[in-house]
C-alpha cells in the first residue's frame, strides 16, 4: 500500500458568500490550498480530480460541476469524478481518490468541495427535505431535523444527557469559532450558554442552537504519493486510515438504532484497524456536528468516552480547547458553517492546519494524530479518516 | 494489478416505464444483474457499491439515492459513492469501482446505474439545459442539441461528410433496437432511410432522428477479483484497459476542437495501452452515439476509421451486425434509450453478454474484444473502457 499524503489544503471565507459566482467560490479554495503548499504545484502536476459537491442542480442550477471543476483548475485529469453521499461527499471522495492514487489511476489529486446554498432559499430547504426517503419518510415530516429531534429525545430518555450538555456543544463550537476567521459565525463571537439553551425551539428538544446553518462555501485538499509530497511541502500530513460503513436503509425507520450508531462504529473500526492505533490515541478530531446531539453521541460511538457518557463527556470540558481531546476546533459544523459538499473537505483542512501547528489561536498544543467523521442522512452513512505527521 | 472481473450485468427494460418507482427500476436492474451469475452471490459478498446517477435530485426528488441503493440491495458495504459524471457517469463509476478493488477497498462491488426521466418533463428538459455551461453557454441558447449541431456542422464542412450519413447511423440502430427485447424503439422496429433523413429538425443539421430520447432504465453490473469470479460465474470478462480524460472546459466555446475529440484519443490510447491492444483488434463496441454525428466523430477518435472517413465506415457497412466492427448491437442510446445514469454500464452489459455469446439475434460472430465509449458534456469528457473473456 502507498503512503498518501496531503501537500495542501484550504478552505474559502463560510458564510453568506453573495459576493463571488459558484465558479469563483471554488478557485478560492483551490488558491487557498495551493498557497498552503510550497506553490512549486503546476496544473500539469496534478492528473487525479475528485469533487464533492452534494446538490449544485438545485442550489445553483448547474450540473456536470466535475467538467466545471477541471476548467476552473486548468487541468485535463486522467480520473476525474464528482462524489455526492449528501452532508459526507468529501469524506467519500477523498476515500475515493485515494483508491485511485492506490490503483495507479493519478499520483496527484485535487479535491474540490463545494456548496453555494444561501443564493436560492427555496432551492436550499427542498435540498434537504429530499435527502432523507421522500416516498416513506419525508413525506409524513420526517426531516433532517425531526429525524436527529428523535435521536436526542432517546438518548436522554436512555442516558440522562441534559439540555444544558446539548447546549455545551453549542457554546464550545461558537468558541472555537470566535478564534477562525473562516467560520461563518466568527464575528458572532462567543455565546453565553442562556442564550444557547433558551433559543427559539425547530424540532423539540433541538432549538436553533442545537442545529447548523445554511452556508456558502469551499474547501480543497491535494494529496499525492510520498514520494511525490516532497516537491510541494515539507508538511506533509499522511492518510493513516480510512473506513466507511453505512445502514441498509436511507430512511430513520429501519435503523438498527437511533441513538447508537452502528455504521459509525464499523466505519470507526475500520479506520482504526487500518491506522494501528485506538481512539485513545487520538489528540484532535473533526466530527459531524450537524446538530449538538450528533457530537455528543459521536464522542461514544467513535471510542471517545463510554456508552451513554458523552454528556458528561463535554460537560467535564474534554473536548474543548485544552481538554484531553479538542473536538470541532475549527468551530465545527455548528458555528464554522455546513456547505455541504464543502465539509468533509474543510474538516480534513483542519486538521492538516493543526498537525501542521497552523492553526493560529486555536492551535491544539502538540497534536500528532488527528480524526475525522462526517456522515450523512439519519446518520444512515458514516466516513472515518485518520491523520499524523 | 488485480485482474478484475464482471460476474454479472443486466439492464431493465427501457422505456418510459411508469409501471414502477424509482427504486423498483433500481431493484429490477440488480435482479436482472445477479440473473447472469450463477446466483450463489449473496447480500454479504458484495462489499461495495457504486452509484451512477446523474439528476435523481431534479428528476425524482430524491438525494442520497447511493444510500437508498443500499437499502435497495440491502448490503452494508465498506465503500459507497454515488457517481455523477452527467452522460458519462456511469463509466466514471466502474473506473472508481476498479480502482476501489485496487486498493482493497472492496472485493466485489456492485454497480447500479439509473435515471427516470418522463415522470416529470419539465424537470428533463430542465435537467438537460443545466449540463453545459449556464452562466455563459446555455444562457445564449447552446444545449446539447445546438453544440452537437456545431459539430455535426464542421464536420460536414471538413470532411464531406452527408445527411445520408448521418440517417444511416440512425437506421442501424434502430434495426439492432428491432433484436433487443430491452431497447426503447424495440416495438417500433426498423425506420426506412427516407423516414430517418426527412424527420422535423431539432436543431439544423439535426432532426429528431439524430437525437437519441428521454428515456427511463437501470442497469446493474457486479465486479469482482478474479480469484472471486469462480464463485459466481464461469463466464467472467474481464476489465482489460481503461482510459478517461477531459478537457478543461465545460463548455464548447473552450474546447480545442468540436470535430475532433482530443479528449476522447487520449482516453481511447490510455485504454488500449493498458490492454496491450490496438484499435483493429477490437470486435465489437458500444459508443456514446447521443447523436448520430457522434458516433461518426467516434469511429474516427476511436481509431475505427481515418479521421475524416467516418461518414464513409458508417456508408459502407463496417459498423453494422454482419460488419467488420459491429458498434452499438444493442441499439445505442439512439434507440436503446439514453436513461443518462444508466447509460454507461448498459453499455458495458451488452459487451458482456455479446462476449458470454448470449447477445441472442444481435450476437457478434467470435466477439471476444470488446470496447465501451461513454462521453458527457460537449464531448468535453471521455471514459473508455476494453473488456475480454
Amino acid at each position: 500500500m502507498k503512503e498518501v499524503a496531503i501537500v495542501g489544503a484550504g478552505v474559502t471565507k463560510f458564510g453568506k458568500r453573495n459576493d463571488v459566482t459558484y465558479r469563483e467560490l471554488m478557485a478560492e479554495a483551490i488558491v487557498e490550498a495551493i498557497h498552503t503548499t510550497n506553490q512549486e504545484i503546476k496544473p500539469q502536476d496534478i492528473d487525479g480530480l475528485f469533487v464533492s459537491a452534494a446538490q449544485p442542480e438545485l442550489l445553483v442550477e448547474q450540473a456536470h460541476v466535475g467538467n466545471l471543476a477541471a476548467q476552473v483548475a486548468g487541468i485535463q485529469p486522467k480520473i476525474i469524478s464528482r462524489v455526492e453521499m449528501a452532508c459526507a461527499s468529501g469524506s467519500a471522495a477523498m476515500r475515493n481518490a485515494w483508491a485511485a492514487i492506490q490503483a495507479g489511476l493519478a499520483e496527484t489529486v485535487l479535491l474540490i468541495g463545494i456548496e453555494k446554498m444561501t443564493q436560492n432559499p427555496k432551492a436550499a430547504s427542498k435540498s434537504l427535505c429530499i435527502v432523507p426517503d421522500v416516498e416513506y419518510e419525508s413525506i409524513h415530516g420526517i426531516t433532517a431535523y425531526s429525524g436527529f429531534a428523535l435521536a436526542a429525545k432517546e438518548h436522554m430518555q436512555k442516558y440522562g444527557t441534559t439540555r444544558e450538555q446539548l447546549s455545551s456543544v453549542a457554546v464550545k463550537n461558537h468558541y472555537n469559532a470566535s478564534l477562525n476567521e473562516k467560520a461563518q459565525f466568527h464575528e458572532m463571537g462567543e455565546i453565553p450558554m442562556e442564550k444557547a439553551i433558551n433559543a427559539r425551539m425547530v424540532s423539540d428538544p433541538l432549538n436553533l442552537f442545537d442545529c447548523s446553518p445554511i452556508t456558502d462555501g469551499a474547501s480543497a485538499v491535494i494529496i499525492t504519493t510520498k514520494e511525490n509530497a516532497s516537491k510541494f511541502t515539507d508538511q506533509p500530513v499522511f492518510i493513516r486510515g480510512s473506513g466507511q460503513s453505512t445502514e441498509p436503509s436511507i430512511g430513520v425507520s429501519n435503523m438498527s438504532s437511533i441513538s447508537t450508531w452502528n455504521a459509525l462504529k464499523r466505519a470507526a473500526n475500520s479506520a482504526y484497524e487500518m491506522a494501528g492505533i485506538s481512539p485513545k490515541q487520538i489528540n484532535i478530531a473533526e466530527t459531524h456536528d450537524c446538530f449538538t446531539i450528533a457530537e455528543i453521541i459521536e464522542y461514544e460511538d467513535l471510542g471517545f468516552a463510554e456508552k451513554g457518557m458523552g454528556g458528561k463527556f463535554i460537560e467535564d470540558g474534554e473536548s474543548k480547547l485544552g481538554g484531553s481531546l479538542p473536538v470541532n476546533t475549527s468551530g465545527g459544523l455548528k458555528a464554522k458553517g455546513h456547505p455541504i459538499g464543502a465539509t468533509g473537505l474543510a474538516q480534513i483542512t483542519e486538521i492538516t492546519q493543526q498537525l501542521r501547528g497552523q492553526a493560529g489561536k486555536r492551535q491544539v498544543k502538540d497534536a500528532s494524530i488527528g480524526l475525522t467523521h462526517n456522515l450523512s442522512g439519519f446518520a444512515t452513512h458514516h466516513v472515518v479518516h485518520i491523520f499524523s505527521n
